[in-house]
């Protein structure tokens, strides 16, 4: 866990109230909502539309938003347990039992909210009702599947599982609608925010960079195929990494990528064109011509490279072959518009601007490169708004309608777009938003 | 040099009247013509329609044919070196002193053939004449750029620079139009050969994977465009797996992979989801998720793998993305069959049937995967082929049209199409041809 976040988490560690997970192969992805600071000392003490953080909807008395921040955390998968104790550790279990022994809280304010629904403490309820899955957290990719006995056995949690795919979409969405500057473009060093149309959104294909790749065509706030992938994603980057390298971690790989030179390794067709280019068909002499190609004619071995210029070779090697897949994709459904996400891209600089150089070559210029600040916690994010789905009522489906550019049941208010969301990728960042609670 | 084919050239080592040359990144592939061992003793002693090996052309005397073999080999570019010394101890200079100062041999039988343009000795021209480009050897590749001097410094030799693109895509041509059970499929470990039929040919996308992988659009004889490529080819493979594994040739790693499990490194989809798969999206458990993804999450280091399993991650890795890249070009342009060509693929069983399922896969069985049974030198075989521009007149090339479903100047005839190819991978082969000379 990041020191900064642990610190941010401290100040309202009663006040996480919900939670979702993303298992994937290599890291699991967790997204939590904590009351704002300034609601955690008095929301208990206040209620109706008078209380601090909580506005009620004009437009539905019915509803109230409950202030508060989105947190965005990251642990490996093969350490779960780290992530089994930080879970234990916010007391969610806890923080049920005073939700339902508290007759302030449940008026009105949390309880009943959908965001509460699977905090309940076991204690107050039997067996039968924890087989009936009451106590649940949302949870996404396949690790949902593969750990959901572990998850019963050490916290009497069942993890409630939510399609893959389904989650990256509604998560994508919910960023590209509801989060201000949250796209953008890069390239040459230039990070350029773009605002998308919420009218114009549709269709899109949204890439999944994980261990491996997913490639989604989406054309509406539920509808989605998953058209390619591929399997040559982050897993690989980092497993080859590691194997070529020795080195320990995913960060510490990305940092020797980008000191690296991949010309050492990889055959450019200046190589083999003796230092010219091929410009019939469009291949300059800097052009890479076979990735790691270079390393056949030499007589060197792995000792011999630097792992910075491995790292490097292999970054680009990945990135520009996701690229290409994509714009292909893209190209085969008219699709103009290709947002990046998944933890691989971490905001590294080099890894977008080689994705961008690659849908920018292949396409001609015709297609775009779009990465997201919050990229890697899309399926976190889907399966955190599917609790909506269980809690809500046709009511509320109807409010939504009424803020149609914004995603169910999760709004980001503030004063303004600009302040209404914080993200910083080296902490993961936070949301600030207002979640949706029924009264 | 492989044995055999050491072996078959001393039969008739004096007969090798002309010779052509793909130089690429890695390898570099030779295709020569030496009349058949039976014209070799008498070749010189006849003449006229009665020539052994010589068929007089019943439609334009002015054309005769020599009967002879088309041989093949590949050398490391390296090791140019011995490129060089074999060039040298095939006596192309000898012969041609041979064919200029004899009257015989000059008589309608091999002189003024354009087989034989390239050969002509430097002793008997002057250093003008030399400058003009009349002691050539026809060349394609990046190597024809880079290694021009080297060859002019070694054997005199200007090397005639080929266009890539173009050569291999006659090369492909010649081949799928005149050699009987060139093309086939491969799947479940099942060779069918594919006839295919000369009116019905084009367009195909032609899949050339050496270093790096060129995927060319082939729209009719010398209609073509480069439409994609991608870095990830043999080069990539070979590379990696030298640094991996530590193998010291491309055969080795190819034996490796034979006996190697990819799942010992590459991350499933079972792996993932704890066994199951992910049906709702065509995902089986054992789909690969992450290539070399299982890397990540073991505290294993390289030492730690066999490397046959790596070798056989790798290859499917690569494989399976050239035949997804291809199957996603095939699909852009409406292309229904897509040959593989290009040293990569060496008829390895593993490999042909990774690239074939992906086609499939992806394709959802409307694509199909072929491949070529001299798959490494459609380049070099067309640059063979390009001698033709330079010495054949335009009567020529009507004589041509007669024949259409042959390619321009190489005939293959024999008695049936099954008696007139000889191909073993093992030594690269040869087919039997007839070339066509001007009497």
């Amino acid at each position: 866990m990041e020191k900064s976040e642990e610190k941010e988490s401290k100040q309202c560690e009663d006040e996480v109230s919900h939670l979702a997970l993303d298992i994937g192969g290599t890291l699991i992805k967790m997204v939590y909502f904590s009351s704002s600071s300034s609601s955690c000392s008095t929301s208990a003490q206040k209620n109706g539309s008078e209380k601090d953080g909580i506005d009620a909807s004009s437009e539905n008395l019915n509803y109230s938003f409950l202030s508060g921040r989105l947190h965005f955390l990251k642990f490996e998968t093969k350490n779960i347990s780290e992530c089994i104790n930080f879970i234990s550790s916010k007391h969610l279990q806890h923080y049920a039992d005073v939700l339902c022994s508290s007759s302030l809280l449940m008026d009105g304010i949390i309880s009943n909210s959908y965001l509460l629904r699977g905090s309940v403490n076991p204690g107050y309820r039997d067996d039968d009702a924890l087989a009936n899955d009451k106590n649940i957290i949302k949870a996404t990719g396949g690790g949902a599947f593969k750990f959901a006995d572990l998850f019963k056995e050490k916290l009497g949690i069942v993890l409630d599982k939510v399609d893959e795919m389904s989650s990256l979409v509604a998560g994508a969405n919910f960023l590209l609608k509801a989060v201000h500057h949250e796209a953008f473009t890069y390239m040459d060093g230039q990070k350029d925010y773009v605002q998308i149309d919420h009218k114009d959104l549709y269709p899109y294909l949204l890439v999944n960079v994980g261990s491996g790749v997913s490639m989604i065509k989406v054309d509406g706030d539920s509808k989605f195929e998953r058209v390619s992938g591929t399997s040559i994603g982050g897993g690989t980057f980092w497993g080859m990494g590691k194997l070529l390298t020795k080195c320990k971690s995913f960060d510490e790989l990305l940092e020797l990528s980008r000191q690296g030179n991949n010309k050492v390794i990889d055959m450019l067709v200046g190589d083999i064109y003796g230092g010219t280019d091929y410009a019939k068909i469009g291949l300059t002499s800097t052009t890479i011509a076979s990735s790691f190609g270079k390393a056949v004619s030499e007589n060197k071995e792995l000792e011999d490279y630097r792992a910075e210029d491995i790292a490097r070779s292999l970054l680009r090697m990945i990135s520009n072959n996701i690229g290409q897949i994509a714009y292909l994709n893209a190209l085969r459904f008219g699709l103009k518009r290709i947002f990046f996400g998944g933890f691989f891209i971490r905001g590294h600089e080099y890894t977008m601007d080689t994705i961008s150089v690659a849908v920018n070559f292949w396409s001609k210029g015709e297609a775009k490169a779009l990465f997201l600040r919050h990229e890697g916690f899309l399926g976190a994010l889907g399966a955190f708004m599917s609790y909506q789905k269980n809690g809500i009522t046709d009511s509320t489906n109807q409010l939504m309608e009424q803020h149609s550019s914004m995603p169910k049941s999760l709004f980001c208010t503030g004063n303004g777009f600009d302040s209404s969301t914080h993200a910083d990728t080296k902490d993961n960042g936070y949301i600030e938003c207002k979640v949706q609670i029924r009264n």
